[in-house]
């Protein structure tokens, strides 16, 4: 790699205003076009271009305001109950439906139910609508009933301001206004052009070092979803006279265009090269946390005009080179698209709900960037709690399990646990109170519960942290529940011990969830021919482990202990994994022989297990959750048939004890 | 109107009840369908109609996480700055970029910045990927710089729960965990019918009585964003045949019937006789306002099967017959469609977020019913303002400009000014933060300020009370600012003695808006040859005034004492109208021969005008306002010469003192 391109990140801020300065240069900061459209439902979520003023007031006449009669409200002067008025159809009131234009001469208007009205004889008839004469027994004041001229807006007035998002009833709005369409902005057309030569497209089997290209997919539905019209293009090899030419064709018909690169330094080093030798490379990194390799970039194009019959005239388009990271990716999206989507837009830049939460864990940060740490969050009695997910850029799932992003600015290198923090928000605030925040040992069932309580209006936030971390989750008030399955050596019994140990000042239940088989987990056709825990000091084998903490290890470390086998004997015996499925995954992979787990993470990647114990898994609940309306479908959902049968298909599972109380303590 | 059918209001929850029982009778209580769609940009927004469990692991393989050097680690081990190691390629590393698949005998990756490439002199070599062998100076312990397998997710494991609504990040998710297809919930099929001998199309020019049908428009805009699809049909007159005939052909085909009323009880009776006729009446009337003619009814309709060769099957389809005012249509939407919609897609109801929020007037509601109060939210210091907006069904702009609604429950009779209430919001809480509340005198100048305060991301929400009405929400904390023109009659200067009496307490500063014109707006040729407040009480000559505390008001009776006209010789004097719009739009009616205004209102009305007298008209501003950021983007407005520019145009409006501070007091 000759003469490595070092990135010189520059702050965001920066790198802003560069891009800024260069659209300003080339007239492009503002809005890019305005369309007339019809007024119907097409023009939901369109960006109003110019403001809607009133073009006929509305109602545009006096209308009645019910079903009734027209009056002069002089001629019903001194009725009342025991004196009645009798008024003349046609000549001193007539019927009117609700919305019917009120006659010159009448100034009210009597609903039909405060009337009496007679045939020729006097006599109550049942034509009400026309009768000869009707009695009242009331006065009315003037401009009763009746819905005047204006009174819902007025010609000339503002109906709607510009930059305004439209919804369906200011659509209606703008109909009763007098208006057919409505001027909108243009929305930006954005080509999304991802590149790298190890991407396969969606659906087609992936090999070990080819990724399934997912990041046009994501800037495609982020540019949708902010108003503009995105066009994925294929996938372009690391080919730079590719590259080039997609680019090029590109900057024909679209106003921006996205170069994904693939996720190597190498890759980004085309799209800055590829940038420089088609305009203007103005930004090549910037200081942020996933996303620092970002590029940002003028494309200068001659080319004919289409509009006259000679000449040329120079078309300059932006282009950003997004990372190839999935996360780097949907940030640099949300960081740089967004805003400029909404200046070619003329509206507002999104601007998320931002809540105060406590951080459940340290984050540690580069000192140089702003760092973007995506966290679950949820609501423990008073306190709102951010705990921070998966750091790595590749985690996607880091984003889509996120509630909202907390932003440490730069020069900050890191937080302690307990900080206060913004978090902007990606979900309903209301959603955060629907969420039971549970930490813990891991179990499958877990995910399971999470599918079956998202049915009941419940979001279910599981962080693995093992059995321990989850007590210890407890007893900091970070926590609605946790699983558990701590055996205690000296009794044999699962949690109650531990419990009375790390938090005695905590009243909790303590609820079987289910009773499940731990054993040895081991490759398809068991090669290394492990039979049980005595082979694991053998040379050849490698083992994975649990973290401290977890039931797991504890289950170890006392059957290593009753068979007398030495724990410094067994390779990689450090190595530690925080659920069962890593486990399974190590063993899967090739990383290692075998580790302890359950047998539903082992069949789950096709792989053999040993079994070896049977124990009991627990849900741990602070007694001030017992009765709560958020814990409420939980207990439901344990004695539901249908969940009972799915977590009794899983392999090695018994669901007989589901649902009992095994204790209430302290 | 032979036997009125009376309506039945029974309350929401039982309405709501009656409709569930009759679907789960029917096997229609729960989703429609599901359909498997391509993993593309059109899934945003579906509803996952099962949960996604993960096909493959992601990463699927042990990935590099760096573009780097492949390595055992125990390779390394001793390394540091004085003592290196040297580590021969290919047969002791191996260039990786990133993603590449790391080789069975790697544990570590060294990035390609911490590894000298030498060549095959042992001098350092530019071919940093393929050198003859790499120098490094620091050890690196095993899964260094690795992305492991399962490290974002494992195989099997939950991705998104069902009944989630997919973002593009979980497009993303999905993809990664090997999918190519998504189950959704099948979109229910919507028919909007509107029925109303009265309505006319948008885009038809209205004669009194015709009214413009934009409610299958508002209908069809929530319809498809609540994920449903909307097809409108056209405009049915008032013809029970044809209604029905409509009716029957919509349930062949859609899933459910949205029959909109015209706005009379008569044309209600159509929609509730028809689904008699077609099927069962469930309710007719629910306890709700506006909305409470809501009818609720099941289509039962026998056809020749489609799937089989003979025989007949019976579709049972459900029909809401939607009131004709607007905002009672636009109501059942969100209280009865969104709901319905919800249950049909597999997802949690729509849940607005809610806040409290402080009443600034009093409101009466009905005893015997729910009641949608539309209100104004704003921010004043620290506390969050409700203000009720117009309560007519017929008033599109009370939704349209509406920021929340507050839902006076059945039973309540209304609640006092300063009443704490739940705010269920329509807009975003953080909008709340960028509102400018003014209440007071109106001026069509403030219109033009709210479009020109749009581009600054401020919302300008106005409500006119007067000016003196204005100096008291001053008094109250419930206004950033008020629009005052108080004509002093003694010195003849306005604002500053009103300010010393009513606030004397709130220090404040006074300046100036605009000069403008007051003189009497007439019919256009000045039909009745009116030519001053001389002529006001001649016998006939009908007159428009304004509310009691507006300043016009003051100033009319001002030079009515002095040119000695006694009011109670004015026909209409005590006829109040809360603007000079609506004072225009009287005369512009016929309802009045004259009205004292300002020029803008006449001629915007394409009225005649009398120019009478000059006055001023000012902004009075708390002193704890004048450097918030909040109001920073107004005093930029008003020396903005666009602004100015537009406001000079206007006719009898002088903006040399615009901006200009009269005073600051107390």
């Amino acid at each position: 790699m000759q003469n490595l391109t070092y990135l010189h990140d520059i702050p965001f801020g920066e790198a802003w205003k560069r891009l800024e300065e260069a659209l300003q240069q080339v007239g492009k900061w503002g809005r890019l076009g305005i369309e007339e459209i019809t007024l119907d439902e097409h023009a939901i979520d369109r960006i109003l271009a110019e403001p809607v003023w009133a073009k006929i007031s509305s109602p545009h006449y006096h209308a009645s305001a019910m079903d009734g009669y027209a009056v002069r409200s002089s001629d019903t002067r001194g009725a009342d109950p025991t004196n009645p008025i009798f008024l003349k159809v046609p000549t001193q009131t007539q019927y009117l439906d609700t919305g019917d234009v009120l006659p010159e001469w009448a100034d009210a208007v009597i609903p039909i139910e405060n009337v009496e009205p007679l045939d020729e004889n006097g006599i109550l008839t049942t034509q009400a609508r026309s009768p000869n004469t009707i009695r009242i027994r009331s006065a009315f004041t003037p401009w009763s009933n009746i819905r005047s001229m204006g009174e819902d807006m007025i010609a000339s007035q503002l109906v709607i301001p510009e930059g305004h998002r439209l919804r369906p009833v200011d659509l209606g709005a703008i109909a009763a206004s007098g208006h057919s369409t409505v001027r909108v902005s243009l929305q930006p057309r954005v080509a999304i052009l991802p590149s790298g030569s190890e991407l396969i497209p969606i659906g087609q089997p992936a090999k070990p070092g080819e990724i399934i290209e997912f990041n046009s997919l994501v800037l495609a539905g982020q540019v949708n979803s902010w108003g503009g019209l995105a066009t994925r293009f294929p996938i372009t090899p690391d080919n730079s006279e590719i590259i080039r030419q997609q680019v090029e064709l590109a900057a024909q018909d679209f106003d921006l265009v996205l170069l994904n690169a693939g996720s190597s330094a190498g890759s980004e080093d085309y799209s800055a090269n590829i940038i420089e030798q088609l305009g203007d490379l103005l930004v090549h990194g910037v200081a942020i946390r996933p996303g620092h390799p970002v590029i940002l970039g003028l494309i200068r194009k001659t080319r004919n005009k289409k509009t006259e019959t000679s000449g040329h005239e120079t078309i300059c388009v932006p282009i950003i080179g997004v990372p190839g990271y999935p996360v780097s990716a949907a940030l640099t999206g949300e960081i740089f698209v967004e805003p400029l989507l909404a200046k070619w837009l003329g509206r507002q830049p999104d601007n998320p709900i931002t809540i105060k939460a406590t951080l459940t864990r340290k984050i540690s940060s580069p000192a140089g960037d702003d760092d973007y740490v995506r966290v679950a969050v949820g609501q423990v009695e008073d306190r709102i709690l951010a705990a921070p997910l998966a750091r790595g850029a590749g985690v996607i799932t880091s984003l889509s399990r996120a509630d909202g992003i907390v932003i440490l600015p730069r020069g900050l290198q890191g937080l302690p646990a307990g900080s206060e923090v913004d978090v902007r928000l990606y979900c309903d605030p209301e959603e955060i109170r629907q969420t039971i925040f549970t930490i813990g040992s891991h179990d499958i069932t877990l995910d399971i519960l999470a599918q079956f309580l998202s049915r009941h209006n419940r979001r279910f936030s599981s962080a693995n942290a093992g059995s321990l971390g989850g007590l210890l989750a407890i007893k900091r008030g970070e926590a609605h529940l946790a699983g558990s399955h701590l055996l205690d050596t000296d009794s044999g019994e699962y949690n109650l011990a531990y419990i009375r140990h790390y938090i005695p000042e905590i009243p909790v239940m303590l609820m079987s969830l289910v009773g499940r088989q731990q054993g040895l987990i081991v490759a398809k056709g068991n090669p290394k021919n492990i039979h049980g825990l005595e082979d694991l000091p053998r040379q050849e084998v490698v083992f994975v482990n649990r973290q401290r903490g977890a039931g797991t290890r504890v289950l170890l470390d006392y059957h290593l202990e009753l068979i007398g086998v030495n724990r410094d004997n067994i390779q990689g015996y450090e190595r530690e994994e925080y659920t069962h499925l890593a486990v399974a995954a190590a063993v899967a992979g090739g990383r290692a022989d075998c580790g302890l787990g359950i047998a539903a993470a082992a069949y789950a990647l096709d792989l053999d297990f040993l079994p070896l114990f049977a124990e009991r898994y627990d849900l741990v609940i602070p007694a001030v959750f017992y009765d709560s309306e958020l814990l409420a479908p939980l207990f439901k959902v344990l004695r539901d048939d249908e969940f009972r049968k799915v977590v009794s298909s899983l392999p090695g599972y018994d669901i007989s004890i589901m649902g009992q109380v095994v204790a209430k303590l302290n």
